[in-house]
C-alpha cells in the first residue's frame, strides 16, 4: 500500500484524490488545503488546513497553482521525503533540496464539471533516484495503464504541444462558435466534424488526415474566406487578426505539406 | 421512392451513394464519373461514363472539386432538373441556369479510408423553389436526422468555420505531433487530451471549457514556450512561424476573455 498525502485540493488534486480512491494500492492518508470550504462537497474525512499538521507518508504530492510550487515547497516542514509536483511546465529543480524531488504530471484537461477517467490518462514521471522513480510508477500504474518516465526538458515539450491540442484547439473551436453566432447558426453543426476530427487522428497520424482549401492550394477559397473574415472585423479594432490567423496556418499548411520534415 | 443520380463519384460521391443505398426511401439510378476505375471497388450496377447517358431522375447531385462545378453543370445536357452540388464554399449561383438549381452540403470530412454514420451529419439544403426545397428536405431525412435550410450566405461562413475546427485544428495537431517526434515522445500521449478537448465542448460552450497559460495571463509559462518554440525553428528558415502563430493565438485568447463578445 502507498501511502499519500495530496496538497492543494484545486481540480487536480480532487481529480487525483479520486482516482486514488478507487484504488486498493494507494492510501490517501490526508488532504491538505488553505481553505476548508473546498472540503465541504467532497467525502474527505482526513483534511488539514494547517501546514504543521502534514502527516507521514511515502508520498508528498503537491496540485497547487505553477508559480506557487517553489515557494510552498520550500515552506514544508518534512524533510527528505519524496515531494512531487503535478505541472507540466515548471523544472522538478524548481522543488525545494529540502526533500527528494519528483513529477506526477497527469496529461489531461481537468475541469470541475466533467469527470475523468484515469485509466487512459498518460502519467509522466520523473525523480532524482531509481529507486523513487519505482514509487512513482507504482503510484501511477495504480490508476492508469499509461505511465511513462520522461525528463523535465521532454516534460515541457510535452506541455507545449498540449497547448496546441487543446488550448488552442479549444480556441478555434471558440472561434468558429462566433462566427456561427454572428449568423444565426447553431454550434449544435459543427460537433459532428469536431467529434470526427479528433477521432480520425486516432488512426490516422495528423499528416495524413490534414485536408481542407490551404493543402489542395484552392486559392479561390482561400480569398473568399479571408473577405468574409475581413467583413467580420470589430468596428473598435478588437480582435481583428481572425485574417492574419486564417493566413498564417494557410501558410503553415502549405510549407509543411511541401516540406514534410521541416517544420523545426 | 425519390430517384437519385449521382454526379461525380469521388469521396463524398461515394459515401453518399453508400448513405442512399441503406435508405428504402432513395433509389440511386445512376453514377456519373468522368473515369471507370473508381467503380472497380464498389458495387455500382448502373454507372456511366459519358455525361449523354444520364438517365431522368428527381435530383441530381453534383460532387465533384469546387472549382469544376460551374463549368460541368454548364455542360449538362439535361433541362429545367433539380441539379444540387455538395460543396460548402461553391455559391448556388455558380449552377447554370439550364436547370433548377439547389444545394445539399453534408457538412463532415469523408475520407476513403474512415466510414462515417450519416445520420448525426447535419445537411444543409438551400433550393430556388419552395417545393424543391421540399424535395431535398426529404433526401436529407433519408439519410439524417439532422436536416438544415440555409442560405448561401450562411453556408459560406459555416464552411469558413469548418476549416477553423478540422482543417486548421488537424494542423494544430500535426505541429504538436512534429514536436513531441523531435523529442521522441509518442504522439498516443497527446491523444486522451485530444478526445477530451472535442468532448468537452459538446457539453460546454468553447468558452466555457477555455484553460491554459494564455487565459490565465500566466506570462512566465507563455514566455517558456516562445523560447523553446524559437529554439525548435528550422535552420534553413521553413516554418519559422510557430513562435508567431503561438503569439497570435494567445493573444486573441487574451482579448475574447476580456471581450467575451468582441471577436467580429
Amino acid at each position: 500500500m502507498i501511502e499519500v498525502v495530496i496538497l492543494g485540493f484545486g481540480n487536480v488534486g480532487q481529480h487525483l484524490y479520486n482516482a486514488f480512491m478507487h484504488s486498493n494500492q494507494v492510501k490517501v492518508i490526508q488532504v491538505y488545503n488553505r481553505t476548508v470550504s473546498v472540503f465541504s462537497s467532497e467525502m474527505v474525512s482526513n483534511y488539514t488546513t494547517s501546514l504543521s499538521n502534514i502527516k507521514k507518508a511515502d508520498i508528498y504530492i503537491i496540485a497547487i497553482p505553477d508559480d506557487a510550487i517553489s515557494d510552498f515547497s520550500e515552506k514544508l516542514s518534512i524533510r527528505k521525503q519524496l515531494v512531487v509536483h503535478t505541472s507540466g511546465s515548471v523544472g522538478m529543480n524548481e522543488l525545494s533540496g529540502n526533500n527528494r524531488k519528483g513529477i506526477f504530471y497527469a496529461l489531461q484537461t481537468f475541469s470541475a464539471a466533467t469527470d475523468v477517467d484515469f485509466n487512459e490518462i498518460p502519467i509522466c514521471i520523473e525523480a532524482e533516484s531509481e529507486a523513487d522513480v519505482k514509487t512513482l510508477v507504482k503510484l501511477g500504474e495504480a490508476i492508469s495503464e499509461k505511465v511513462v518516465v520522461i525528463n523535465s526538458q521532454q516534460r515541457r515539450k510535452l506541455h507545449l504541444a498540449a497547448v496546441f491540442v487543446n488550448n488552442f484547439v479549444n480556441h478555434l473551436y471558440h472561434i468558429s462558435a462566433e462566427i456561427l453566432d454572428k449568423n444565426n447558426l447553431d454550434f449544435d453543426l459543427l460537433k459532428p466534424l469536431i467529434t470526427e476530427t479528433a477521432k480520425k487522428v486516432l488512426v490516422l497520424s495528423p499528416s495524413e488526415a490534414q485536408t481542407g482549401p490551404a493543402l489542395r492550394n484552392d486559392q479561390k477559397t482561400i480569398e473568399k474566406h479571408l473577405s468574409l473574415l475581413t467583413e467580420m472585423r470589430a468596428p473598435d479594432g478588437i480582435n481583428t487578426n481572425l485574417a492574419e490567423l486564417y493566413q498564417l496556418i494557410t501558410k503553415n499548411i502549405q510549407n509543411l505539406s511541401a516540406n514534410p520534415t521541416k517544420l523545426s
